[in-house]
């Protein structure tokens, strides 16, 4: 008896019209994690707090032994243990990480994957060794075009065998803050954040930030790997489609008041109410936020906290006088290149930039 | 206009047959998460990966500011700070934890609530000041009969507004190895598990161990709050129930080979194949453990690790011969007290204690 890898590990679907979230969909849900919204409150999101994507296991890496190689269409291949990459002058730099499938539960027909609503964000410090450093190292010769970083998560997805991998244009790979990064908020990285170490790509979708990295090769033609196929915003299956990269303006507003356990809708007390959030772009800094009390029928603009940190999430706040009711709360950014979050989800195949809103539906109680 | 709580905060209720997971049990299972089960390799579960429920928010607490008020039917009513707690005479215990609803999704018809599979569960190393001698310092009086357990976060649920409350029996609360916990893992309690303490009772479901502890009053009859109400074993709303207290024996499977994105089944080559897994009851130690290889059809006693942590899983291993085709992977366990993992659910309302398992797919591939 034969038995092929499809018996296992099948094609991508899209639910059927009010097809609810799947045993498939509920095992990925269990098992990762979006950030809590109220952890919108601080600046860092802790590990445990920040969202979790892992497609395959968690590997279990022995930092003792693991090794960096970066090889291929370069002069000087290198070879690094942890002693030797954080022996190396490093770097700190605070970005904001969202899953590309942020806001895929929130699609009509739902792409059947890891079904996140808008919890999949979280900003941390992340340390590391700039890759430009070590690309100056290993000196790619005149071939070279893209750059693939391949991590120690194997397992199978949409019938294909594989070690988590993802390429770069050698241009994007060269980029400023591009970091090997071996810490996260100042402690080793976390299991689940990719220990020993991981690339961290700011601006860019999660996708991109391979954890448990164990090699580096530059190559002499554009990365057509799995993962860089799969990533991509499609109508049908056959689409060539639109590369993922950079993470679409967004503003996620932290939920006032009190929550009910089961539905998560907030109550409050009437009066004064000082609504927050965060917002970001890997596309250009924050530059407005608008915020809506009544579901999106007015808005007003936020005000807007400090933007010192280019790669992380930008606070807004917004005085608001609560009367008994309910109310539907919204809010959307806009970017310093123009782009404006939407007010209706652009569907594609893979669920991915869903930046659409989930209303915060707030209850104020007489008194 | 009268806004009544029932308007945010409904009954709770039982899924129709056949209805999928709707968003409100998705916003739960997005917030709160499972140790997903390639983490039963480690003896002790990291945070971050550890299981988490959070009934309200994760609620922000000063550990400079914090205190912890010990009184009512006491002689001496005791109030500390955390560096009053972390002088005292502590101690570390390694204990295993799990959620009174994990297996809830696996009833039909489905209780609707947090929607858990079978990972909500994890071990760690406890570290704390005995209750007891908190409790022989304030010397409970003679009418003393219930110890009430009340946390930082708050909110609503099925109608109720209350700070997370819980109580116990004087007699259970004055028991070996109850501990006011202020670190996991030899570091301080990270925010979603309890900054900066918490109650811990071994051998006990989650609800038990109450988080974020602001105070524990010792009252002179039974305690009636919300908590302790809802935690019952029911088969109708108003059935007077049974109390959700210590843990049922279980086994779980660490899945073997690589897994398959999003099914999570697993794939391997044939050849032998050492099955793991980890076993814990709240009752008495784990005696057995049988493993099945053939969806239940047959079962074989797996190898016991060391029992060496009264209050922590123990380990299981059992050797097979991995033949091309699929399998159905289980485990069951057996406590020193007879008490035996059921095959088949036990159903009620609240979706609590629920072991039965969920069997592990496998398919061999040919080679």
């Amino acid at each position: 008896m034969t038995i092929p890898v499809e018996r296992v590990s099948r094609p991508g679907r899209v639910a059927e019209p009010g097809e609810g979230i799947g045993i498939d969909e509920l095992r990925l849900a269990g098992r990762n994690h979006a950030m809590p919204l109220e952890m919108l409150r601080a600046e860092l999101t802790p590990p445990g707090l920040h969202y979790v994507l892992t497609h395959y296991d968690v590997p279990d890496v022995d930092a003792a032994t693991w090794r960096l190689d970066l090889g291929g269409e370069v002069e000087h291949p290198i070879s690094l243990s942890m002693a030797d990459l954080t022996a190396m002058p490093s770097r700190t730099v605070r970005v904001t990480l969202e899953c590309a499938g942020n806001g895929r539960a929130g699609l009509s027909p739902r792409p059947v994957s890891q079904p996140w609503l808008t919890g999949a964000v979280g900003t941390a410090e992340w340390t590391g060794v700039p890759l430009r450093d070590l690309l100056a190292d290993a000196a790619p010769t005149g071939s070279a075009v893209d750059v693939v970083f391949t991590g120690h998560d194997h397992g199978f997805e949409r019938g294909v065998e594989q070690d988590y991998a993802r390429g770069l244009s050698l241009a994007e790979a060269d980029a400023d803050d591009v970091l090997i990064a071996f810490a996260m908020n100042g402690a080793p990285l976390p299991a689940q954040h990719g220990f020993p170490a991981r690339l961290v790509v700011p601006g860019w979708y999660g996708m991109a930030h391979v954890k448990w990295l164990r090699s580096i090769t530059v190559i002499d033609h554009p990365f057509d790997g799995y993962q860089n196929a799969a990533y991509r915003l499609r109508q049908q299956p056959d689409d060539e489609g639109v590369p993922v990269t950079r993470i679409e303006p967004r503003a996620l507003l932290m939920p006032p008041g009190d929550p009910d356990f089961m539905s998560r809708d907030r109550v409050l007390r009437p009066g004064p109410v000082r609504l927050r959030g965060r917002a970001w772009s890997g596309w250009g800094g924050v530059t407005r936020v608008e915020v809506s009390t009544d579901g999106g029928a007015t808005w007003r603009d936020a005000a807007l906290g400090p933007d010192e940190h280019r790669w992380a999430w930008r606070e807004f706040t917004l005085d608001w006088e609560a009367g008994p009711g309910e109310h539907l709360l919204r809010a959307r950014a806009h970017d310093a290149t123009g782009r404006v979050q939407p007010v209706e989800p652009a569907w594609n195949r893979g669920g991915f930039t869903n930046t659409a809103d989930d209303p915060v539906r707030v209850v104020v109680l007489d008194g």
